[in-house]
């Protein structure tokens, strides 16, 4: 009788390891099509030249942006997708005008110009530029210690580098945004006439990068006017201050803000064969800054998701669950295509178990971040194996992503995209974001990587938090 | 009694485990101390921008090439090394001469010029030029079924594209470059008038790629010209032979190679403390091809493995062991230098117990790949932990490096350095490989990944084969 109930026991065992064996196995060789069908007959690159090359930067509220939607929203509808839908959305219009300008004066008539460029919802210079003598700090918390008295009717020149010793370069820019979002509403109060902020760059080069801003509850009329400076003249500036305090600078921009205008977020989906119910969410962000072509800046975001999407089709998958694109409009400089589609999700009780998004570059994808509870991010750490053969090795908690985060609530899963960071700030915001320095196998493994990813929480799905722990308990 | 046994037991387990936390921790800050100082105060990148900027491309037997002894030598004179000197070799020469032209003629006086480039060792074509009719192969598999009787008079156009769905680039180049290698000496075999090879290059695009070559035992009177054509010109060339095979191809190059000449590796050591008869190498190739600058091929693992001897010095590290930076002279067409540094250290009797080299890019560092046997790979593995906040995750036996393999004998560990793989082939013996498609943080993390790995030899030694598993046992 023991020998027998061994023997079952065995043959249980041996099933089950089996089982589970042959399940890896078909994980496996599904993770092999997903990279082999994106790495050899891969859409994502084609995309991306057509957004950067043909389109270029697409601010909300521009003509580009709006072709943006028309193009991507066409090329979801030749996919055979299931639905294809615009999710409409007034957005924020702001816009750059004629190219800034500003110099350095050393003494009267000695100048030298200096590259900068107005932040994302600055008002302009007066219609002679603003010129003045320049305050140089390091951060925000300066500003109390030199007082009005010393700021008052100057320039603030905000000089507190990123880290270059942090590995991720999106912690060292996480340590100094802080000076280009708050940098004018902060300084305002003390009487400046002016904000300039080193650009979010760890590279020398002379490239400014511009970004969003708020003035958060600053009066209309006593907004000032903030520009970004390239990190070469960030560090010349420095250096001639050191001599010379009585230097003036001097810039002029004419940048605007219009009333919100009409745009959307173009989402497609494959509907679930089992649990249609169940929504997985891929996306990236559509609009992008002016100054560039957006093309790591979220082209290569739009296009994975896109390409995540038609991977499937192309690999005969029928996911068991609604797959769901979502390309959001206006992430840049006021989020409200993430808020318009989570609120369209509440307002509809819509299921979300799981939310991907790509805007960190279309880099050697390294991983993902994970905004998930225990349990659940013990069942995603559980396939990270699968992954070992594409040098994909960080599964980590930690953020996701700011289109996706508004749909957090109950059990949903957000994650997003790791590639390699190192040269993401050389070109995030500038006008060297462009396509060719996007590389096509880069832009490829990464798309393959957000479509395995999806495939597993299609087929496995997303644990429940506190109960599954329960029953395993 | 009992319990005073198992209270002793219990204190030395935990004075052990206290113990080797704290050696842990000491470990983990000296890397952190070393990433710190190369990210933050690094030479790596100031070198390779005179390397590539001042001296250039720097092909064996070149006056660049010696200009380049001269500079490193310099320059690891200045860093307060223990010793410093040139070890004499005698390089190949091989001169491109004046710059190579193609076209292809698909009916008489109707050319389209194509980009092509001599392959290293190639004899030049007659004055005049090649002119012949083109047969498109495969690989060097092909000739036999094709026989003398198609291909006698013609040139062979060898199109095997590199496969796009390995992951590591490194093996697609290696599934390809026997065509580059071997080609024309096979080719000639079957009475061809010449050969064309693509370039080793996974994207397309105009660049064409050199490299080395070799005749074999060919006799110097039957040799054929050999050149690389660019990927976009050889899906061209493909695509208008289908509709016209009778087309025709001209090429001219006038390459020479000429006597030997004397020339140099360079090297320099911290002499050990401890153990200054064991040796730890850390090494690159001073030499490159000449049509770029030889920033990535291998101005990168030059100055990297300089600034692994300059970290140390730099944060007061002082070596039990003796650590010798190899700037090997020859690797690209020759190998002359690898081969010379490991005659002279067997002549010598030295011992060697790891040889590091970094020949794959400047790119972002991802890890090792080892040539040691099992004991020895895991000690080795039990360190990677401490390179996890860095990113690095790859530790894998395979090979190691062209320059350092000589050295393989007895208990020695070989390792290379494994960067992201993914661009290295864009730029790879191009002549877009120069310094601008360097990044400084990714070349910096590189040469802290290196120096780590070096720090935790030094300090631990490694295993000896059999013996240490013997006392395990």
């Amino acid at each position: 009788m023991k020998k027998i109930f061994f023997t079952v026991l065995g043959l249980l065992i041996i099933n089950t390891v089996t089982a589970q064996n042959s399940q890896e196995q078909s994980d496996s060789l599904m993770l092999r099509k997903i990279y082999d069908m994106s790495l050899m007959q891969g859409k994502s690159y084609d995309w991306l030249d057509h957004l950067s090359n043909k389109i270029g930067g697409r601010l909300s509220g521009s003509y580009q942006a709006q072709q943006a939607v028309e193009y991507t929203k066409e090329e979801l509808e030749s996919l055979g997708l299931d639905k294809v839908w615009l999710q409409p959305v007034m957005v924020p219009k702001w816009t750059r005008g004629s190219k800034e300008f500003a110099y350095v004066e050393t003494s009267p008539g000695t100048t030298r110009t200096v590259n900068i460029t107005a932040l994302g919802g600055s008002v302009a210079t007066p219609a002679g530029g603003t010129k003045a003598q320049v305050i140089e700090v390091q951060g925000i918390e300066d500003l109390e210690h030199y007082g009005r008295e010393q700021i008052e009717g100057k320039i603030v020149f905000f000089n507190r580098p990123m880290r270059p010793d942090l590995i991720s370069t999106f912690e060292a820019y996480g340590g100094c945004v802080d000076q280009r979002y708050s940098g004018a509403a902060e300084a305002g109060k003390y009487g400046a006439a002016g904000v300039i902020v080193r650009s979010m760059n760890l590279r020398m080069d002379d490239y400014p990068h511009t970004g969003s801003m708020s003035y958060g509850s600053t009066p209309v009329s006593e907004r000032i006017p903030a520009a970004a400076i390239s990190t070469n003249d960030a560090a010349y500036l420095s250096g001639i201050l050191k001599m010379n305090k009585d230097l003036q600078l001097y810039f002029k921009q004419n940048s605007e803000q219009h009333e919100d205008v009409q745009s959307y977020n173009v989402i497609g989906e494959i509907t679930g064969s089992e649990y249609p119910e169940e929504i997985l969410v891929v996306g990236g962000h559509l609009d992008s800054w002016d100054i560039g072509d957006g093309a790591h800046d979220d082209g290569a975001g739009v296009v994975q998701s896109m390409e995540v999407l038609r991977l499937f089709k192309e690999i005969g998958y029928k996911p068991k669950r609604t797959i769901r694109v979502v390309l959001f409009m206006n992430e840049e400089n006021g989020l409200r295509g993430g808020n318009k589609y989570a609120e369209v999700a509440k307002s509809k009780n819509e299921k979300h178990i799981f939310a991907l998004e790509s805007d960190a570059g279309g880099f050697t994808p390294r991983g993902f971040s994970f905004d998930a509870d225990k349990a659940q991010f013990a069942q995603i750490q559980s396939w990270k194996e699968l992954f070992k053969p594409y040098l994909i090795h960080y599964f980590e908690l930690g953020g996701s992503g700011a289109d996706v985060g508004p749909l957090k609530q109950g059990d949903v899963v957000l994650a997003g995209l790791r590639p390699d960071s190192q040269r993401y700030f050389d070109h995030h915001h500038a006008a060297n974001d462009t396509f060719e320095h996007v590389n096509k196998r880069e832009l490829e493994l990464g798309a393959a990587t957000m479509a395995s990813l999806v495939y597993l929480v299609d087929n496995y799905g997303i644990k429940r938090i506190n109960t599954d722990v329960e029953e395993k308990l």
